[in-house]
């Protein structure tokens, strides 16, 4: 029964040795995807040790309502605690005390077994294959950027990295009917965009300029730059993604030019699965390799190949 | 008939070479007002050379329609075309060919006459005094952030740095019924503010924590980092102040707290003058010193001085 395992020395498969979780749901992995901040977290942001993973879906093994066993699930990753007064205004996913899937106190999916509230869980529709509803989780951090920023039909809208989670963002703005370009480092990633959804390479991003929403997923600190730059007047930066090191940050122009600046995180399942039974996004030709959980470490070094964009586990 | 210009060497009395701009209005200085911004464009912001001052109220002497002349007015500083796509996007003061008075490619009213375009113009209504009026600028650009972002009665709001900005934001926040603090740097400002808005020194700020909304006043690039650390998830930052020099910013706190920050900039003038006309806000206790044009050097000198609120000339 491996788990990939993030310890001091870094990943390694092994055993996880975390204690049982009384009254939550267990869930048995299917499918597991790496993503960025896993990578991250290697690295050591966070200071997280344990198992990782937080892109899955699963088998429900145990679970307070029976009902409930046997189903095919995703979850939620962030295990708030309901009481607080973040939780009760409404913001349980900034929760305090909250702990997060293999990125903070919990134990992640990449696992054959693992542990979530019951609560946290959403069924996944029969037409929704594993490696669609493996996505679940950073669509609907996409998503988030539309429960956060009104984007218009008549919006021009550039995302700035076309890895993982620029791949997902550039498709869900789409849906708006916005003109939404994306930029590679290199022209990486713009032969992955689907019809509809241009690329440029990031030397030729400044013909993009007047944008009216610019969303940062380069994982580099030169985005907040390029960013800037790119955006009209009073327009709109969303941060998609953590930069541990930024340099010095263009903040005159953001004042100057009245800009919006939006972090942007965890966002709403239910969504994302409407949008994957639907078919309006099909993420699933962005899976470039599959490995088998006792090949995770591997499976990270895949990941994080320059072009490749989902690894996925399967246990 | 002298005026305070700014060049290569610094700020000095003189006269003004501008030549003249047909078809403009002009208007005889009745009291100009020293603004932070004149003193960083002394030190070269924007690199202006030319004649400083943008806040003031005047007397038209001259206009293409005889029945403004005589007329107590003040003016929007930024002169734009009217005609480009920014401009017909309902963005004038964003004019990418804009000159701003006193501040970018126009000459300032620290001079007996000036000129802005008719348009830019507002009457001041009969009750609202000289020493109140010269302020309508400022509180614009206070009212900009009830422009931009929607304050609640229920909100905690905290307005960092209580200086020529900072008391009026704290003032215009105030009337939303929303619970307003300031915070000064070693105290500076707290006993300025008006009863029903409480004030701390820096070293208390922390207590502060929790906030729904902060707003840079500061013009120090440390404010980046407390207006962080005292928001909530999912809070506000409004940066009023221009910094030249940034140091890191967090980035990574804004990600996964998803905040959002708001550059903010002039504002609407009309609601300027109905809250003064009203006496729903009175800045005129913010008045600490009065000089003549022709001894505007030295106010730029008093108005840098610590403690020191509003110094304003008289022509």
């Amino acid at each position: 029964m491996s788990a990939l395992l993030l310890g001091p020395d870094g990943p390694r498969v092994g055993v996880a040795e975390g204690s049982e979780r009384p009254g939550e749901a267990t869930i048995a992995l299917r499918l597991g995807g790496v993503c960025a901040t896993d990578l991250e977290l290697c690295k050591g942001y966070m200071g997280f040790t344990g198992v990782l993973g937080h892109e899955f879906v699963g088998e429900v093994v145990d679970h307070p309502e029976s009902a409930w066993i046997g189903r095919r699930v995703v979850g939620d990753i962030n295990a708030s605690c309901g009481e607080c007064p973040t939780c009760l205004a409404g913001r349980p996913t900034h929760c305090p005390s909250r702990t997060v899937l293999g990125i903070l106190g919990r134990d992640g999916a990449f696992q054959h077994h693992f542990q979530l509230p019951a609560g946290n869980l959403h069924v996944v529709p029969a037409g929704v294959s594993d490696e669609a509803a493996v996505f679940v989780e950073p669509l609907a951090a996409a998503l988030e950027i539309l429960d956060q920023v009104h984007v218009r039909p008549t919006d021009r809208v550039v995302v700035l990295g076309l890895g993982r989670l620029g791949q997902l963002c550039a498709r869900v703005l789409a849906l708006t009917g916005a003109q939404v370009s994306g930029v590679g480092r290199g022209g990486r990633g713009v032969d992955r965009l689907p019809h509809g959804i241009s690329g440029v390479s990031l030397e030729q991003a400044d013909a993009l300029a007047g944008a009216d929403l610019v969303v940062d997923c380069t994982g580099h600190k030169d985005g907040l730059a390029l960013a800037t730059r790119l955006l009209r007047p009073r327009g709109t930066l969303v941060l998609k993604t953590t930069v541990h090191d930024t340099g010095a940050v263009p903040v005159t122009p953001w004042v100057i030019d009245e800009l919006r600046i939006v972090g942007s995180r965890c966002g709403p399942f239910a969504p994302a699965l409407r949008l994957l039974a639907s078919g309006l996004v099909d993420p699933t030709p962005l899976i470039d390799g599959e490995r088998s959980l006792s090949d995770g470490v591997a499976a990270l070094e895949e990941a994080a190949r320059t072009g490749v964009i989902k690894v996925v586990l399967r246990p």
